[in-house]
């Protein structure tokens, strides 16, 4: 007890004492991440406003071995920021400026706490976009996304968050300060650490700015809505766009259970009785996507759309999207607990998994709904349970571990874009070999030789 | 030499007596790059055909202790392939089948002997597209393509290697089989090790497969050939075309040294007075690159373009893009040594750094060539001059030497998609922090404790 208030007396005097937290009711809302599915309460959690300052903090912390676990906003999805060993929470928010927007080089640096959101409203600003879209947007933070690799619905046409990443600055266990890679695409300098440290989950190092690739913004956006009668049906419409050649933005889809609860919510007139919504959103110039559209909707009636709805104007479109995201609220709205996998299989397996899924969740009598990138095979089978309920999450528990098997029996993967964190830990021996699991544990001991970067993730302890 | 024999016995057993070659005739044909600016001759060379062979040759080489130096085709231009310590050299060009091509998909899985070109033109049959396009595609192995992370015109649009790569199947120095990755563009499972050995240069393990995202063939494509009276006009004009929010696929550069060859070798009517002409190709729909090539049409003229010819048909584009790699083959024709640099600036500091490599030849009195991808920042300087003269050739290396120091002052980096091999690692310490630069040892060492995989590149020895 002694040892930590000298530890917290170093720590305010590093950040000054209105960025160290102590209070009980100020720790709790720092043990837990978006789904609520894990607890555990830091010791302190220490707001740092400069890499410098995260640059002591680290210091402190190694030479007294405190773990450390780094967080933005916490809108992660698998336990990634939760600091099981306690220790010090490194909360990133306050480190929220853009650095810079060189419109010029269609780059931009920005600290890790911008949310993603205010970072593309700046961005439009100059007409510029930055596509990774994890539905989090609005509150997540840039360095969360670059810690997690995140994706979203414009990954089928733009990729996911590595794919715009230039250069970083980290700080790593120690103390000691990085800048690594740099402002131009080609790139060839020794290994490419910033890739490394993307998707690593907070465990290598503490990243403080990032330097990013943008694009600009495209000069017209339509949405369309295509309602079918079946899953299959739908995954028959997206097999049959992709395979013409187009490349939408987006091709999202939502199950039956969420397309009722949106009309209960915010009524759209979509037919309760349809199993499956896509969502298109085709961009670029405008003449291309004027006949874009066109062959979006005729490829949707060819394969038995019930109805296909273009979306009259930028409001319309919005309200297609909002009730897209409110389908995601709804499902936490209506479960104390959520397992919100993120499971992906090459796109042609989709159909498959989501039918296999549906008799999984049937035999074991635990509802999942479905949300689904369907143009890049990530499904979010969102399992609803309840965690006080011990006899039905184990059986919820079931269910996930059943459609891991299932994905990567189709081609698939683990995880798409929400990480492995604590979820899904035990199950990386089946999605990744020993030898590599291996070489990820050495990379680790490279970085952080006294483990005590955002410890517990990932992987199992033990050989 | 007596141990030398056994172990080419062993090799015999591995491959097949016709898998092993010895003479010394054979060897000298591995003993150089693209360049032939660094010789070294190994003491055999090993073509195995099965990822199998491959780990057993691992296997024995680290048993003995004997250095492992892997290629494709050798066109790398930055001496990472040159056997500098002798050993083996494990030429990967037997393993030359493409695996799969997923077309509902669009992935492939190929082993990486396959030459480019071979690849492109049998996805082409399907309607396919995979982009990374460095110009000696008509040789180079997707192997050496990830080896390398290479570039090309198609990144202004499209990116590089890295943003292609989705898995990968390796062998360990030591023989052991890892597959890492997937076919899925969303995967966070675990620290990226894919991206991690692309552009590793060949010192980490040996890739012997990859899964490669494709693209859908664009509609249409369409040429454009642009002169300008100044290197910094030709600048203004792509710089205009960029802030217009047009991405065109290919934006590149030459300049009147090569368009003066080009109308020795095969006239095109260039003005032989221009100093510089761009190039540009843009892709897609049909109705969409219509509206953009009257766009940089318009833009280039604008720009003071002082003539802009859009090619009538797909036989004159070809022939504009001959002549754009016909440059670079006068280019070495007409000098004894090239050093063919590759250094890379935000695209707006390019015309700046053509003047300041423009002074730099100047002063040193050693010609200066350069053909550049304009539309990304990555320009080739090449400089000529001939290593028996060593005067001429220390002059050369001092121009190379400030190129450098040019490049990293506009912000820019010293290898742009050639690497940094043999040729500029004692630059290595001016382009990346010490701290960086050790943790590049630690890998290497994580991943070849005995450091017998393609030794002494990237940086240079001691601490």
């Amino acid at each position: 007890m002694n040892r930590f208030k000298s530890i917290i007396a170093g720590l305010s005097e590093i950040v000054g004492p209105s960025g160290v937290l102590t209070e009980s009711t100020d720790l709790v809302a720092y043990s837990y991440d978006g789904t609520s599915n894990w607890h555990a309460t830091p010791d302190v959690v220490v707001l740092p406003t400069t890499t410098e300052q995260v640059a002591a903090v680290m210091q402190l912390a190694y030479d007294q071995e405190i773990p450390v676990t780094v967080r933005g906003a916490g809108t992660n999805l698998s336990g990634g920021s939760i600091p099981v060993e306690g220790g010090i929470v490194l909360c990133m928010t306050r480190m929220d400026r853009i650095l810079d927007i060189d419109a010029a080089n269609f780059t931009a640096t920005v600290e890790v706490g911008v949310v993603l959101n205010k970072f593309n409203q700046a961005l439009a600003r100059q007409n510029l976009f930055f596509p990774p879209d994890p539905q989090s947007f609005l509150a997540a933070t840039i360095g969360g996304c670059a810690a997690e690799n995140s994706g979203g619905p414009y990954a089928v046409k733009y990729g996911i968050f590595k794919h715009y990443l230039l250069g970083m600055q980290i700080v790593l266990p120690g103390g000691r300060i990085l800048n690594l890679g740099g402002k131009t695409v080609k790139n060839v300098t020794g290994y490419d650490l910033t890739l490394l440290l993307c998707g690593s989950e907070g465990t290598l190092a503490v990243i403080t700015s990032v330097t990013l690739r943008l694009l600009p913004r495209p000069e017209t956006r339509q949405t369309i809505l295509a309602i079918f009668d079946e899953v299959t049906t739908a995954g028959g419409a997206v097999h049959r766009i992709r395979q013409s050649g187009l490349i939408p933005a987006k091709i999202e889809m939502i199950d039956n259970w969420i397309i009722r609860r949106i009309e209960e919510m915010s009524p759209l007139g979509l037919p309760r009785a349809a199993e499956a919504i896509l969502l298109f959103e085709l961009d670029g110039n405008s003449a291309a996507v004027e006949n874009e559209s066109r062959e979006v909707i005729r490829l949707c009636r060819e394969a038995d759309a019930v109805d296909v709805r273009p979306a009259k104007d930028a409001e319309e479109a919005e309200n297609f999207w909002a009730a897209r995201r409110a389908g995601f609220s709804a499902i936490w709205g209506n479960s104390p607990t959520v397992l919100a996998e993120d499971v992906t299989v090459p796109t042609d397996r989709m159909a498959e998994l989501i039918s296999t899924i549906q008799t999984i969740s049937r035999r074991h009598d635990v509802p999942v709904v479905m949300i689904g990138h369907a143009g890049d095979g990530n499904l979010h089978p969102c399992i609803l349970t309840d965690k006080k309920n011990a006899e039905h999450f184990h059986r919820a528990e079931q269910v996930a571990s059943e459609i891991f098997s299932t994905a990567l029996a189709l081609g698939g993967v683990i995880s798409g874009e929400h990480g492995i964190g604590l979820e899904k830990k035990k199950f990386l021996k089946l999605a990744m070999e020993p030898g590599a699991i291996e070489l990820l544990k050495s990379i680790k001991q490279v970085f952080d030789p006294k483990g005590l970067l955002n410890p517990g993730k990932i992987w199992e302890a033990g050989p």
